[in-house]
């Protein structure tokens, strides 16, 4: 059994990632301490509570249960979507101990830093454990959602290499592999294999949609259609926001994946078949080596601080 | 046990296709009528009669055994690259029975109707099996491929009815459900929710690759990635083909496509989150629905010929 470097774990937003937490410290690593969810409303942990995810729930909107859901705090993990997090920080900086490490599981790091750092300084490790299902909600929660899963921390010039050990060495505890990068290199990296592909799965059943055989499109539409739309049944809130956190960087992204897109569209009006066997050999042997490599392929960390 | 209209049956290219029906006929449907497998060398077809996929090999470059696999064909299926078809039929031709009736697999139609109409004319039925595998050759054929797929058959104006009828027929015999519709309407069709795709799919492996930081990148890619990159790994040789092939439909489809996201890359830059999660919304609602629908939805013929 794994010794803890912290005893009181504070969640907002206890869904399937925050449960899935609570979950794998407590099923999978033996974790004796307390965890406390934290929801908009009470209503809306009152669930995991029922589940046994978490000891204790309180509200957002509650000082005094706030106040005393905090008091004692070890780690606060921010699970909420990423363009609450100012607001939440701003809400919550009263009322935290001055030895509390907060981190987060935001999908963009950026705008999450810019934020923290405002509000909270050094005491904030910005986290994002690389991890989802289809389903969303505490009911979703697994005790084993993160084992073999990447978990990046971007830690930032002032935090304390203690705070950052308590947040990884919690990730690990989960199964977890941790890895440290830049919160720039996160944003770009995630725009280019996470926020890009979710932007051109909407836009394709956007684009049949607007067309006036799109039930009949859709009714040829097979398993290669299937899995390139799985992502574009994803949230729209959740995917709007990380849109408009990670403007930038996903820009960046399109600009350059139109210049290639363009680049295929040249070679095939100008039927040059030696250019597109050769662009779609490189994808597929890059493609099947990924695939080989178990998809996910944890390597240590990636980037000095 | 199906009562058959036809007895001899010739596939030219005993893979995955071709495979599938010889295996769906016989093991399913009870066919015990006679299987060639024509192959551009024994040795290509030999496995097949191995695994008793097919009772006769016969090599394409053989004048004696082409003639004598021919002799008598009630139905030949071509299920060679769509880029075959032309110098197939042209080689096949001499060799072919009056009364034989002529269909093929190809994933492309108005390029293959162009060829077939000027080597055979009336006795070429034009089809698309839409079913795969991530596998291909004759060891992946299974008897239960086409059960609840669509097979749509793209009559010309100038086929017997009867002979429409024989080949609906075999593929019903497998399970399948026969829709019909016109070679340019199926090129449409295809080109917007397959061709699309692929070529979306490749181009993002290919933009990843020409980043420096490429490794970095699908060190953390993940399930979203997995999905939408799954169709990169398909065969080069044979996306070069369709592409190629279908050249006009996939060019005005691209054409759409790039207008859909630079109308989303304009709401990412206004950071206009109102438009994003409208249109993300009604994309997911789309999706969900699709699936739903348990994904492909036979639903007789769409359209009269």
């Amino acid at each position: 059994m794994a010794a803890f470097s912290f005893n009181k774990l504070v969640i907002f937003g206890v869904g399937l990632i925050g449960g899935s937490l609570a979950r794998g410290l407590r099923e999978r690593a033996g974790f004796a301490g307390h965890v406390v969810g934290v929801g908009r409303s009470v209503k809306s942990v009152e669930r995991a509570l029922e589940l046994g995810v978490i000891d204790e729930a309180a509200a957002l909107d509650d000082d005094a249960a706030l106040s005393r859901a905090l008091q004692g705090a070890d780690i606060v993990l921010l699970a909420a979507p990423v363009a609450q997090t100012g607001p939440l920080l701003a809400r919550i900086a009263p009322f935290l101990d001055a030895r509390t490490i907060v981190t987060d599981a935001g999908s963009t790091k950026s705008d999450v830093v810019a934020a923290a750092r405002q509000a909270l300084g050094a005491r904030f490790v910005p986290g994002h454990p690389i991890a989802g299902r289809e389903s969303s909600g505490v009911d979703a929660a697994l005790p084993d959602l993160y084992v073999d899963r990447n978990v990046v921390l971007c830690p930032l010039p002032e935090n304390a290499t203690d705070d950052v050990e308590r947040v990884a060495s919690m990730w690990r505890a989960t199964g977890a592999c941790v890895r440290q990068m830049s919160e720039a290199q996160h944003d770009r990296v995630f725009a280019s294999v996470s926020h890009l592909p979710h932007v051109l799965s909407f836009a394709l059943v956007d684009q049949i949609l607007g067309t006036p055989d799109a039930e009949l499109k859709f009714s040829f539409a097979a398993d290669g259609f299937r899995d390139f739309t799985r992502i574009a049944a994803s949230s729209p809130e959740m995917w709007r926001d990380i849109c408009l956190a990670n403007r930038a960087a996903l820009l960046a992204e399109l600009d350059d994946y139109t210049a290639v897109l363009a680049r295929f569209r040249a070679a095939i009006e100008a039927s040059d078949g030696a250019a597109l066997e050769a662009a779609f050999t490189r994808s597929r042997v890059a493609r099947k080596e990924w695939q080989k490599l178990g998809g996910i392929k944890p390597s240590g960390d990636v980037a000095a601080k």
